[in-house]
């Protein structure tokens, strides 16, 4: 059994783990709140330079921080240190967590638990596991049940221009999640909470898969119906291995589902639709990934996809046909045709079978 | 009971009621298919028009039609005439439905019915029917069972130049779907059955209030994040709603919600879009429809959702301010200030007393 610390109602002490572009403007937002907030960097120049200026020097770069967030690193945060913290919020990629959590997990005082938010998406490399899986194997099962995840449609650049923003906000223990969305919360950053972490997590790696579907219809020339198509198709599939993994679907008409497959899949400050944009404008996925500038996640993610759904015997022709462009070379005007002479179907077909990965990680959670 | 006539494999005998924007845009898909087409319109100088010059003279004015498409009217076609169709397609305003059908039902051959289809959206003004109950109510629950539902996000504009394009196709006879999308069916024109005819009529509705939200933001100059905020805060109120009617709210995450929703609240082409974005812009309603140039029909769907949302006590906040916007003049900045404002609650909680309309609606058809 783990025990919650009890939150203040504000002044949160607040470490955000990982400067990224999503890591800062979520300690932009909380400053911005009048939380106290400590973001820890693994670049030395960036610590420097953001403690000095209160400029990333590396993203949302022409933004200034408020001037309550105190960067720190590279060392990871020390027992005493972290146990001063009301909030630990993990922003870094998920290839990452795992290692970053070993390390940390001794040090944290589980009698008196910070609240554990990680706002990571996509699929480890290699084990195919969640984040869920990750927190479970390195902290252990109560602290994974503690944990809170946050997604939705929220480009970090309006974040830290306060455009009204929404997230989805989810836990398997409601009083976290409820915790978190008091943390967040502000008329220009609402948050919508829920009990179904896995869907969270699931809807916020698939949906990039989708995004490099709908960039690459775009690249191709396809118009609005045709995006349409994609994008809710795309969600039909999402819904399908989702519900085969033990989510709800309901989930997937959510923020973190809907609302983030349509922000990413219609916005070229998408780094996944990017990539499909440009595959559909005949460039190679070398040259794409060479120049692009930074990582799009669902390149790794369809590797992991692709893995999920032919364990699960899943019906998913779009995630295939990503699959197939990326990693078998096949031609981007060639996978639309096969798609587009599939034979009419039902629109939605939940498999019967639902639940098996999901029954394993709930049973290795005690759930 | 009813018996349907069996339906040839190609060369459909399809008789269209309604050239406007839609209903000529299936005319030309489905004779470019090798169909059989009539269209009826119920002006002259259209149908001479058209049958001369193979164009419509008020929409799609720069397509050429397939040449086996000919137009018939102004008056309604006679019961020779119509019982040698194998198919009937409504195209016509839903606020019209109800006076043709009167008109046609006794002409209409109940042991050799002809595949019926309804692609018009909306609610009707007064009686807040759907396009079921204006079925049920004109030809009896037999018809209705039997009426087959076409939706999903397609510009006309789209459809005729082959651009790829997917639809909903639902009916309370699952034979009946099969038919339908056998008969619209290609590689640049895909059909999905499902059995939710309310679900996907009661979206095809909805979606127009929400694309008005959608464009008012847009027009007060919020960016990405709010937009994809009020399209996903939208579809949890149209699913709310759906599912107090007696919908499934699965039906909102195909191609008739999600789908269309998407393409009407994202796009400049999208009339009710439109009028949402004018509005943000300061215009008065007054003037935008006296400039529109044509019918945006989510200004009266409001008025009609309003009712139905008051009725079951469904908490809809978007769609209100909607209407307060439209019929109280409230201000579009304080509507949205106002939203934003709202203390912050969980994702999706659908009503518990689903079902009372729809149920009344079931009970007429005798389902």
């Amino acid at each position: 059994m783990v025990h919650s610390k009890p939150q203040p109602l504000q002044n949160s002490k607040v470490l955000i783990f990982g400067a990224g572009n999503f890591g800062s403007c979520l300690a932009s937002h909380l400053g911005d709140s009048q939380h106290d907030v400590f973001m820890w960097a693994r670049e030395q120049s960036l610590v420097n330079y953001f403690n000095e200026h209160h400029r990333n020097l590396f993203y949302l770069k022409d933004h200034i921080f408020p001037s309550n967030i105190t960067a720190v690193g590279p060392e990871l945060p020390n027992k005493e240190f972290l146990n001063q913290m009301d909030v630990l919020l993990f922003a870094i990629p998920t290839q990452f967590l795992r290692a970053n959590l070993s390390i940390l997990h001794p040090q944290i005082d589980v009698d008196n638990l910070p609240l554990m938010i990680f706002v990571n998406k996509g699929i480890e490399i290699g084990t195919h596991a969640l984040t869920l899986e990750i927190i479970t194997d390195t902290c252990g099962p109560d602290i994974a049940k503690a944990a809170t995840f946050i997604s939705g449609p929220s480009f970090a650049k309006e974040i830290v221009d306060r455009q009204p923003t929404s997230v989805s906000v989810a836990s398997f223990t409601e009083e976290e999640a409820d915790k978190a969305s008091a943390l967040f919360h502000q008329p220009h950053f609402r948050c919508y909470t829920g009990g179904d972490p896995i869907g969270i997590e699931l809807s916020g790696a698939l949906k990039n898969v989708y995004a490099i579907a709908s960039g690459m219809s775009d690249g191709l020339g396809y118009k609005n119906n045709t995006r349409a198509m994609i994008i809710t198709r795309g969600l039909a599939e999402m819904t399908c291995i989702g519900t085969a993994y033990g989510a709800s679907p309901l989930t997937f008409l959510g923020l973190s589902g809907v609302g983030d497959l349509f922000l990413t899949c219609s916005s070229s400050n998408s780094r996944n639709y990017t990539v499909g944009y440009r595959l559909g404008r005949g460039e190679s996925l070398d040259d794409i990934m060479n120049t692009l500038g930074s990582v799009a996640e669902g390149v790794s993610t369809t590797k992991g996809v692709k893995k999920i759904i032919d364990e699960l015997g899943i019906n998913a022709p779009i995630a295939n046909a990503v699959y197939d462009v990326l990693y078998n070379s096949k031609d981007t005007q060639d996978a639309v045709r096969e798609l587009m002479e599939l034979p009419p179907s039902r629109e939605l077909e939940l498999p019967p079978t639902a639940g098996g990965p999901a029954r394993q990680l709930l049973r290795k959670l005690g759930l």
